[in-house]
């Protein structure tokens, strides 16, 4: 954990690696030099980094800083978990603007240490820097593949297509944060806790990995459209989506109707759901992880459609910024 | 590479990764999943994250796009060089606000190849997001290490305190390039090409963890007070400094001269020189890189001290942010 900062006095940091301490015989040299030194993993390793903007990804109106640090760890984790592997290794990397104090910042890593200690995930390293604007956090999330290593590319016609959990319980939530502020979190507490406390889908991406059935998967990050997009540019396929099948929470269908808005919108486009889509082979029998079949793989040539009310229409697919609306 | 921008059209992610197409025995699945997935490598893995931000590392009165992605670059394979180890794989998180074009950000793609090219690094993932405000550029850096890894730790009272190359030259471009804009380029290349451009120092990195003999090292980005500071707190040592030892390019001791500028503020505290500042044992003979011996390492009680003219004095050892003068 490197200093580029005034903010991150010298005590900052020290209390980071003591708090963060790892006794895994994994890490050889974790915080404190120019590079965390890791152990060679024998499957090899997987590694993916994202960032979360202030104003973009999450809003401090209604967001806790322990929210936005959970928030961070959960959409790396959740790309490890796409690729059926099991996380093992963070860094951080923080533009701290002006106006946060060291309590936010403690606090923003007690978010980070929920999902460190839930997955048994070390952070080994990172750095602080100033941020003239907003806060920034870069993820970086390490982990071991599991028996099998999913692709995008993969998913062949015939293949069924599911998804775990629920969509557009997040886009729902947003919606009522927007609308509500912080109160939100206790008057509609399911959507709401699933927009600012997303679970990474770990355990199920494993399990999948176990199965090695899978043919072709992603994390519903961006919305199920944009994804299907992902999925059918690398596997060269097209999609039929039932809209019917469609999974959404109870409390995602009594706020749409509620706010007068759109349900289906919310499922296809309002991402940040990081459920795991996946394809898979029928003849594969059933998945061992509670999903949804959604749909199947078709030709390339015949696009991504969506039937609803038995009408066949192509989807559009570009993904839907809903913190832009 | 994964897009959560309506900037980073699939357009610009394809065409880079075709770009930064490799056909690297290691990267079993670069650009275009979820995660990269790595081959073991069994000396195991170096790995360090650095973010540029602009308005505070860079400002684009002066720096080229490409200038950007090279130091960008830079800064994190020269963490990689401090540890003794040989860079391998990057990946490269970027924030971008309004206002830069599509040819800005293939431009800041060629600094990047400039640096995995001449280094024989892969670029393996990374991710565009929407910055509200400013430019922000979070590389995470993997390597191997090399015969020895080094610390901040370990050294010891008695030893010997060297740099590698020059100190205060990426300090008095950053004041040419202040003061004469861009045009400082021309009339004083030299040490404004070591502002904008830095060159990590990864041969000189790995000769040294060849030669065995280095019981500390970092790399000088925070300026050498600073880092002297690290390395004490690390190894619970003192030092004391020749002021008259430090190196300085002929070019950058013109300039202070003609600018009226202290050039020991440069050396001590200007930072950015990416210099390897490592410790040994005199008893070790000469280190196989060019260098300069600047000191000793004393007991810890003695504090960090300067000789200058004959006068042993306390160092201050707070970095000094030349981005705020």
């Amino acid at each position: 954990m490197k200093n580029k900062n005034d903010f991150g006095e010298f005590e900052f940091i020290e209390k980071i690696k003591k708090r963060f301490a790892s006794s895994s015989s994994e890490v050889l040299l974790g915080m404190g030099d120019d590079s965390a030194h890791l152990k060679s993993l024998p499957a090899g390793l997987l590694v993916t980094v994202d960032m979360l903007m202030e104003g973009v990804h999450f809003d401090l109106a209604y967001c806790e800083p322990e929210d936005v640090g959970a928030k961070a760890l959960a959409v790396n984790l959740s790309d490890i978990a796409a690729m059926g592997g099991t996380p093992k290794f963070i860094l951080a990397s923080l533009g701290i603007r002006p106006g946060l104090s060291s309590e936010f910042m403690d606090r923003l890593f007690t978010g980070f240490e929920i999902l460190t200690k839930a997955h048994q995930v070390t952070l080994v390293g990172g750095n602080l820097t100033r941020s003239p604007h907003s806060l920034a956090i870069d993820i970086v999330a390490m982990g071991t593949p599991g028996e099998t290593v999913f692709k995008r590319s993969g998913a062949k016609a015939g293949d069924l297509v599911a998804v775990t959990g629920n969509l557009g319980s997040a886009a729902a939530g947003f919606h009522a944060l927007k609308k509500f502020g912080r109160a939100a979190v206790t008057t509609h507490s399911e959507i709401a806790m699933a927009q600012i406390r997303p679970e990474p889908r770990i355990k199920e991406g494993k399990e999948l990995a176990r199965w090695g059935r899978v043919t072709s998967a992603i994390d519903v990050s961006d919305g199920l459209a944009a994804e299907l997009g992902h999925l059918a540019a690398a596997s060269q396929v097209g999609f039929e989506i039932e809209a019917a099948n469609l999974p959404a929470l109870p409390s995602t269908k009594r706020y749409a109707e509620e706010a007068g808005q759109p349900l289906r919108q919310w499922q296809l486009y309002g991402g940040e759901d990081y459920e795991v889509l996946f394809t898979f082979d029928p003849k594969s029998g059933k998945p061992p992880v509670p999903c949804t079949a959604i749909g199947v793989v078709t030709a390339k040539a015949n696009g991504i459609k969506l039937r609803s009310s038995e009408i066949l229409q192509p989807l559009e697919i570009s993904g839907w910024d809903h913190f832009k609306s």
